[in-house]
């Protein structure tokens, strides 16, 4: 049974909390928070907790194996460092780290201790994600030409991070998890509302590797909620909303046929497929479960977690080049010279 | 009663033709194509019309006072300009010519024989855009934060034009009628999934003085059809489906309020505003026919149509930046510094 | 070429004389309204027409094969009646009479006479009808458990029928089409809000022989407009939902499995089955165009309609038991006595 | 301080006692259940709560000032009268008892005693029913002209109720609580597909006095979720949607005018009015937290709920006589006659 300490018990720490005390291979054995009352609401929930007002006490917490870390960005870096440091496994809340830097120490760190780290991209973990990345690595969709992902809502402004850290977040690490092919640059462009705050609104395209984009479109300012996603493949064509209660994942026999004139490449004719739609059936267990149990077996077997330190570490170099190119007007920026400077 | 002459009887020139037979102002004169298939069409639905096989036909006949251009978007700028110098007004499908360059030389040949030049952007005649139009302008809506806009669908893929020119334009044109602001640059991403062939998706952000920015998601290669736009204003918001049979414009009473702190502006703070949601009964009036009328009107009184010549100028200027800045992954390009240089 | 007389040019009959002018093997040989305006409205379209305000002299002109009468429920008889007695094939819009023994009279007239008579129950024409059709004719269905149909919309209030006469009569026409077992009952309650008018809503049941059952939802005083139909069966279960673009029918794996337990009947176990979703590509030609190909090729051929004036006479069978059970808050009406006794 | 006793911790229970851990004025007592697994669940959400098999125990606990019954409908009798016998108060799950006999004896022995009675008609006490009864009651929809409810899915069968005392109850509690009218008639159709089960899909219609008409169609056999009410009025309609995430209450300013001509009722013109429609902003606070702290704040002030023993008495009348109709293919049942006779 691994004891897990949670730091942070704000909007997502109930939520890790509950999942670990939902999980049969773990179980909470501390909270740590700087405020009374979250604390208290921790009690009300966790009752035979240890609850800490400073996360420091909890990473040297001998009960603690596994230090889960759902506090602001700009502290996931001290608090996940100083919980490897001490030889605790580690799960962060998304983005991993502040900046590509820091998260490629934290990298570093686990690897060289051989503890597990591990970022908490959920929707890596939904049923939907699952199926279509099967799908994908299967071959039904055929190339993947495009990814495009509208994911916007009103509310809640952040006053550290531009709208790209806290929901292009998600389809960047999605995009990590289900296209073989590697970003090679990104433009993005946005806007902020609020004088002196962050962008709130923010488009983003990614250059991959062999031709497939990236189109990612987020708003902290829409009057609805929308979260959809469309796949564009040489083979079918996926639709993802992931509102929709039921049928979430659509597939569409649909797109264009190629038909190659030899004698003549001038006249290459374009036909359209008009084929059926399906909707298969996917699983409806909860991310939350998936994910902490993927932690706890990894920890347990040492197998390399889907949502590892080096996928944070992508994410993150990639939300850095966005933010870069946005205050450029779309100036594109190249992810490969990056890295090869870096 | 105007006489008038279509020129182009394939997609869109029949919808041109029944519109004039369905306006009391005006009359089909002559019909113009060259294929003997499409003149036969013509023929049974406009069996008292003239029909020509060559439009230079057309453009001279002493019975035509305005000519109706609907033929690939090439030709646009021989035929309107054949038309304006044999006298006759001219209305022209979008986009209005190649290039501005093109539209330059219409607009000005129109203006110095006082003919009535207009450019088919179709939906700034629609009930909807129209009441979208009259809420910014009477301030209902506030300052425009942005407009965002998904027009995508399965085909027709064109060999000639890339899909910002065959479905960014119509927001371009719809923006170019709603927001006062001028734009100031533009930053565009594609990818065309057809050797050979143009981009068939792509991404365009315009920026436009005041901070306004105008968001593009185009796509021809897509499973569904969607036709949704959000426009953000201070005020209020407005969701606008333009598939929904009714209830196309919604409007939201939702947004942000930010309370300075006069002693500490960094501690602005940020509320959520969530009132009510009110969709406005709109004109169901068909939008060719308002169109068509209004061309017909314009020529009477010799008043400048809301969609004239410099309409489809300044629309087609920015699909020339966009296609440029696409060719060069987002690199922004500077539309003030275009329109000095020209 | 048979030529086809339309009798009434109001809302439907000019859909008719458009569905004969675009069939190759009919044209329009004349058109009769009582209006002056419906008849200059149809010379605009059909200059080659012959033009007749009575429709007498319309049944008994020499040019005129074949009839398609698209007047007021109250003239259908006196006018097919008479069509058929001067040896004319008839198309009656639905319902094809007032009355059953109106219909009966009018099916015995057309088989002595060895005359072809259709009603115009358009839906069965329809893509989506015709693959609903096919899949329970196929068993991919299973067993069907029901028809369960919401039909309701703003208007158009009509004075001289209740609205099971206006749109209920859709779904049976359906149902006659596509499910071969026999109705035995119905139960009709309904309520009329304008004063001296006909019921304007409506709730109908039909009992058929084998257990399934039918559910239907009508009302004209509806503030938005729904066309729903769910059909349930043993294996799958299908929602035809006619105003959807596309997907219109989507058929799902979905149901109850029973799992006997012969030993103790009371303990029979149900579980539940939730698979996969599926829209199957269909047909989307005009069901106007279908139909009236139909039509022509049964006249040549000799064949029987799919809606032949039987599947006329059943459907008003039903409407007749479900008025008079609505007169009583549901008392059930025996379908089967009623057939004895008549 | 309130402790309450919460009577089966199956699917509802946990439900209710979460609501009641979240309210200030009560706090779990005691929960009961015969099953251990069910208690060791109870035991890790309410670890001070006392935890009894045999729910006697638990309404005669001192502790125990009111029960909650959250068991089989069969079983609410009982339990619940064993509870007002001990001089608790009671809330009882939906439907209040099995029959109107035991009904009212729970109804005359709470009055009898002076203890407050309520019966969890949890919808009543949603932000989107409390809107539309304010609107009804402000006189804001007109007279109300119907109520016209679809509440169908897949599941959960039950073998001792038919669907009637599972769905339509729902909105039976709904009727009772918006609609000041006396129901004075139904009648009833369904049917069962589970050989030896009752029936699982039903329609029923209530007749009101004064014209106004209710009709229901529920069903536990059908492909997808859908959960939506329209409600017409003679001033404006409403739309209830309790699947929409938000905008679950559209009213539209839609109906018919009629224009009285005093010279000639016959001639009654019907016209459309086809205005805006608006979403109101609802309360999004959990219907189950409203109603517990009606029920303590009842308690306390004596006041009488708004779902009282009497509104779970008349919804339980009405599920009989409509399942009397629904055995004789919609026989009507009428209430009025009933209540004279018992």
């Amino acid at each position: 049974m691994i004891g897990v300490g949670v730091v942070g018990y704000g909007y997502w720490g109930p939520n890790l909390a509950r999942a670990v005390s939902e999980t049969d291979t773990c179980a909470i054995a501390a909270i740590a928070d700087a405020s009374d009352a979250a604390l208290q609401r921790a009690h009300k929930r966790h009752p035979t907790a240890r609850l800490l007002s400073d996360w420091r006490d909890l990473v040297a917490d001998l009960r603690v194996d596994a230090v889960m870390v759902a506090t602001p960005v700009s502290t996931h870096f001290d608090i996940a460092l100083a919980a490897l440091q001490n030889g605790k496994h580690v799960l962060v809340e998304k983005p991993i780290a502040e900046s590509s830097v820091q998260a490629s120490i934290l990298v570093e760190e686990a690897a060289r201790r051989g503890l597990t780290l591990m970022v908490d991209h959920t929707f890596v973990y939904t049923g939907a994600v699952q199926s279509i990345h099967d799908m994908i690595a299967s071959g039904s969709i055929g190339d993947v030409y495009y990814y495009d992902s509208t994911r916007i809502n009103l509310g809640l402004f952040q006053r550290d991070v531009n709208v790209l850290w806290d929901l292009a977040v998600h389809d960047l690490a999605i995009l990590d998890f289900i296209l073989p092919a590697q970003p090679v640059a990104v433009s993005a462009s946005g806007a902020g509302h609020v004088p002196g705050s962050p962008e709130n609104m923010a488009q983003l395209t990614i250059f991959f590797a062999g031709g497939a984009i990236g189109h990612l479109n987020v708003n902290w300012l829409a009057p609805v909620k929308i979260r959809q996603t469309l796949i564009g493949g040489s083979r079918r064509m996926i639709v993802y909303d992931d509102l929709q209660a039921s049928e979430k994942v659509k597939v569409y026999d649909r797109g264009i046929n190629l038909a190659d004139d030899a004698q003549n490449i001038q006249k290459l004719m374009v036909s359209y497929r008009m084929g059926d739609m399906w909707a298969p059936q996917i699983s409806v267990k909860e991310a939350l479960l998936t994910e902490t149990e993927h932690f706890i077996q990894c920890i347990n077997s040492k197998e390399r977690p889907a949502t590892d330190g080096g996928s944070g570490l992508r994410v993150v170099e990639m939300l850095e080049a966005a933010s870069r190119s946005m205050k450029q007007r779309g100036q594109p920026v190249d992810l490969v010279k990056l890295r090869r400077v870096s």
